[in-house]
């Protein structure tokens, strides 16, 4: 998607540690005039593929899943990092490594909102080493839903995560896929 | 909203320990035909105020907040609930308790991005003691920024969090506001 190419260079910044920081528009402060194009694109790609659901996972998953549901006509339910008090009955849970926050996460979602009628678009805001979206697929596989397949906004597809799950079969669409990148030589998408 | 109070009796269940699970619409899977009218009614409140951001925190806020958005066309800036890796540089940052979660949080937004020449909107899912939103509130005070009011789409009013918030200046508006809340008695809203 060259619009978001074109933001994510102009926009973003590279730092040691292989940060990407696009938090002034997709993950802290966000564009939602923006997401709207994210929407429709991811839109484009599945909207012939009757989802029932998008599963996402919080926190910045959720603006633009709620913001892409708008084209699909779905609800969206975002999966929590933390069983909560206000959590309760039986649920799906999955462990999810975050490198980000450098712990791991138990991921989980109640039974009541994913079944094996549905047929589930998974949406992240970043796929890296694919810890995060292996969790979603899981917790849908425990469910029986069909998993239609899973829309990122960028890919880090030198960490592999995005091409493992592809070798599961999961069709993965990302709508900015980095190849490269350095604080020396920038941004190389392919 | 007449709506709103309809969709909590029907689709909501009060459980024992003051809890009152709505996580089929609104916080964990979410029903964003619905958010629609919710942002609509917010726009209907506060759309002559010249918002220039909605300022919400993480996680449940943040769909309503980038639904609502696009009825201002305005950016949402989320507050994180921990400081990480990707966020660096200055911030702004309060302490909140969570009642559902039972810890402390630090509340954090980066100096980047609220600014003395905004005029914020702060959105929440719950309004009950209201120490998620002091936090924000006090954020935005760091910040210089004008604070157009809140907007909350269920206020627990017994549990005075608004009220305090009212008694220092802040406009509060809650779309369904709580008065009494039992699993005998069922909800009463005022």
């Amino acid at each position: 998607m060259e619009a978001l190419e074109k933001k994510i260079i102009n926009e973003g910044t590279v730092s040691d540690g292989d940060v990407l920081r696009v938090d002034c528009f997709l993950n802290h402060q966000v564009d939602v005039r923006f997401l709207n194009e994210i929407g429709k694109e991811f839109h484009r790609l599945f909207g012939n593929e009757k989802i029932t659901k998008i599963l996402t996972i919080e926190a910045s998953g959720i603006g633009i899943a709620c913001i892409a549901a708008q084209y699909f006509d779905c609800p969206v339910v975002f999966a929590k990092k933390s069983k909560t008090l206000n959590q309760s009955g039986e649920i799906y849970s999955r462990t999810a490594h975050s490198y980000t926050h450098g712990h791991d996460n138990v991921v989980t979602v109640s039974k009541n909102y994913l079944s094996d009628a549905d047929r589930i678009l998974i949406i992240d805001d970043f796929l890296a080493n694919g810890s995060a979206l292996a969790a979603l697929v899981g917790i849908a596989e425990d469910a029986g839903a069909a998993i239609v397949g899973a829309g990122v906004v960028i890919e880090k597809k030198y960490q592999g995560g995005g091409d493992s799950l592809r070798a599961r079969g999961i069709r993965v669409e990302s709508l900015a896929s980095i190849l490269s990148m350095s604080t020396e030589n920038g941004i190389i998408f392919g």
